[in-house]
């Protein structure tokens, strides 16, 4: 059922669960903290990390550049335990807000987003923010 | 410069901002409402489109179905004023977060994120959630 515009009625209004993945098999997954708001980082699952975050409430995600699934915390113990999981009207992207243990961020911040781009004389430079480190990762990644 | 883990020193702890563009030339761009946090939309962003937005301070995007540059609201007038730009770790997305006129999502609503992943015996179905519509589509893009 496509409307005039082209969009998929289904898709948009329906109430069954139909990921769109993209070529390489993945969707886009924002999580945010469920306190704060922060988006904490932008990460992708395929089909069974969304299939394992749904029945265990833990976050799992796919690795593009290790190529293997993987669950969020696993060998830092910096879990996500989902509070909720949304999907967006062309279903090609989840938000997940979930309570995060120690931090997000393999560099050790809450927030993979711990730098601001500014524009300056039309060019952009970066501005650290909110960059405190949680953890150190040398000890933590070993 | 690579440290132990692999991970790049300059794109995580420089101050250049140095977008890290997929094959297809995007980066992911996640708004959020200023106000309330909430994840209006997931889209994508070029090097132009990324120019325009810390230029002008209105958001702009590239339409992989459309493939085209657009302002977000040049058609509905709901566009989106950056209040603050962000970039991750790794620098393959970014974040924005906006004042947004009017609603974000073309069904109408005020997010994209308008419907609840819920698991449910193995499956997974959907639920609507701030679903009230702030304008009708019908009329917005004739």
């Amino acid at each position: 059922m496509t409307t005039q515009s082209g969009h998929n009625a289904e898709l948009e209004e329906g109430l069954s669960f139909a990921p769109r993945f993209d070529a390489a098999g993945l969707v886009t997954c924002v999580a945010t903290d469920a306190q704060s708001g922060d988006v904490l980082m932008v990460a992708h699952m395929n089909d069974e990390a969304l299939r394992r975050t749904i029945e265990t409430g833990d976050a799992w995600y796919y690795s593009r550049s290790r190529k293997k699934l993987w669950r969020k915390g696993e060998t830092s113990g910096h879990v996500q335990r989902v509070v909720e999981m949304r999907t967006d009207c062309d279903q090609d992207a989840v938000w997940i807000r979930v309570t995060q243990a120690g931090a997000a961020c393999h560099t050790g911040r809450h927030s993979c987003f711990y730098r601001v781009v500014k524009g300056e004389n039309g060019d952009a430079k970066l501005i650290f923010a909110d960059a405190d480190r949680a953890f150190d990762p040398g000890k933590v990644y070993k």
